[in-house]
């Protein structure tokens, strides 16, 4: 593989390493993904995380393991388990199903390669491209509030929602971002603070729970978030959390617009309904990391993600276009 | 004083004992509350929290420091101190007023105490009223939702809130409790989980950002908070989240009540935007306790409290009565 470099995810002499976002903003350690055992782990255990970042992060396993010497059916295994490493975000059976339509067709590790390096180099053009489909909707003089991390620990480019803001920002558009610390995993207050900081983008960190105070009292004039998988009617899976927030938004009559690629949109899926929501481990809600502070043994509901409704959104912002609510609900996804 | 005993609050041979509400649920450690000074301290770390609990702490520190021989200044002076100790919660400046008043009939210790064990007493009898007006509200077979602590912790008697929910689970109505988290001081994970689980009464744990999807999707049929205090026009401020749980339980038809005593109605507050919010530290956004997970001096924005207005109110229980939002705007709390 050639060399490769993005904020979370790089390759250097056809080693794969990724951040561990997990540490972050304290520490930046790097761990290897080359073995695709070892990226199931990094993946759920979310070292690795963001939709789009989790596809790429996984075809570069892919690779690796094959430029290593690994034949088609070790290939395969390999793919399963990737695979089922996330259930939520599509953007990984999507680039695990470009990987194995090239094996299918006989490819060998350099061909694995060339596709791994394809999709992590489409990926940051698709960022610019919603971006740039993006800026148009701004206003100058925005101040916008974001949920969790949609930027360049996300993606390998600029990011989706948060790669929009930045772009919007340098636009002199966007002039402050609010950013929702989001629980349980806290990306919002690890992670998207981290990146505002590295960028010098002037932002303000809020516990989730307060971003409806910012709504009524007219502090931020936008909502932008990213998704983990957009049904074919519109409906979106995103960090929980997004659901409550899209419903104050319309509350307050604050547009409220979910970015993505082409490839976190799922056809198979016709709403939302059918959209697998992962639940993970009560440890997560009853403290964070080796912390607890609720009663040992505490009952906890612990949806990862949850899902928000087409009419809901004012419009979602695509690399191909900008879709409203009405033209989701006409088909504007697909048939 | 004669001695008194509530969960969280005791008095053993005149001497004020209150109950380190930090360290819970791991630890339940006594602090003395004697000295009104120390007093404040507990209420601004939060060690003693409840707006109705504080009003009952201040007064009895005030009588405990007049038994112990402070003069009429002096005690005028704690007294100030322990109005400023926290902006929010009208209970304390009532409470005060009403041992100011019986300095000022040239009461002395002896009348003090009575005064203060009265506020105790009439505080448990008032979650007493609370809990048989709210009762009525509930269908058998009810899971309800609620936000922080309004239990035992946060009175002298069952709670506000949460009180009124405990009744109603012994009465066979309620079968089982949501318990929002409560970002940023976790008074959901740390006080109402552990009170519940004393009590034996069935609960599931919940960050603030999931409560939408129990809403959505018909698991919680009723919410119920507390609140700091009640403006003349029923809008209240409670703590913050209270405010965007308030409008996803009306997006989704899911009826909400406050409930409180009347000692929280402040006839002097017009309206919720007179209501004084507290501000806290930054420290408790960026992490809990001694853990930041957030960068270092990242900018927070970190409102203790919000506004709910009553509109968004399907009923409001006070001791003395349930009101609905038709009730309350027609100025069914005073004029």
């Amino acid at each position: 593989m050639k060399d490769l470099v993005s904020l979370a995810l790089k390759v250097e002499g056809g080693r794969l390493l990724v951040l561990d976002q997990t540490l972050l903003p304290d520490a930046e350690s790097w761990l290897d993904g080359s073995d695709p055992d070892a990226m199931v782990g990094h993946l759920q255990r979310l070292s690795v995380r963001g939709a789009p970042l989790i596809g790429v992060a996984a075809a570069l396993s892919l690779a690796a393991l094959s430029e290593a010497g690994a034949d088609e059916a070790r290939l395969r295994a390999a793919a399963a388990s990737l695979r089922a490493a996330r259930p939520t975000a599509v953007n990984l059976m999507w680039a695990l199903d470009r990987m194995l339509r090239v094996l299918d067709a006989g490819g060998g590790a350099a061909d694995l390669a060339r596709e791994a390096e394809a999709i992590f180099d489409e990926d940051v053009r698709l960022c610019e491209a919603m971006a740039a489909q993006a800026l148009p909707l701004f206003d100058r003089g925005e101040a916008v509030l974001t949920h969790c991390n949609s930027g360049g620990l996300a993606t390998a480019g600029v990011g989706t929602a948060l790669g929009a803001i930045r772009r919007a920002w340098e636009a002199g558009k966007v002039v402050h971002v609010y950013a929702d610390e989001t629980r349980p995993l806290l990306q919002g207050s690890r992670l998207t603070a981290w990146e505002l900081q590295r960028l010098g983008i002037p932002y303000t960190l809020l516990t989730d729970s307060m971003a409806a105070i910012l709504l009524r009292d007219g502090m931020v004039q936008r909502v932008l978030v990213g998704a983990d998988r957009v049904a074919r009617n519109g409906d979106f899976a995103n960090k929980v959390g997004t659901y409550g927030l899209a419903v104050n938004a319309r509350h307050h009559g604050i547009p409220f617009h979910p970015v993505a690629p082409f490839s976190t949109v799922d056809l198979a899926c016709p709403d939302g309904a059918a959209i697998p929501i992962e639940q993970r481990a009560p440890e997560e809600v009853r403290g964070f990391g080796t912390l607890r502070w609720a009663p040992v043994g505490s009952p906890v509901f612990n949806s990862a993600f949850d899902v928000t409704p087409a009419k809901l959104v004012t419009s979602m912002v695509l690399d191909r276009g900008v879709y409203t609510a009405e033209q989701l609900a006409a088909g504007a996804l697909g048939v």
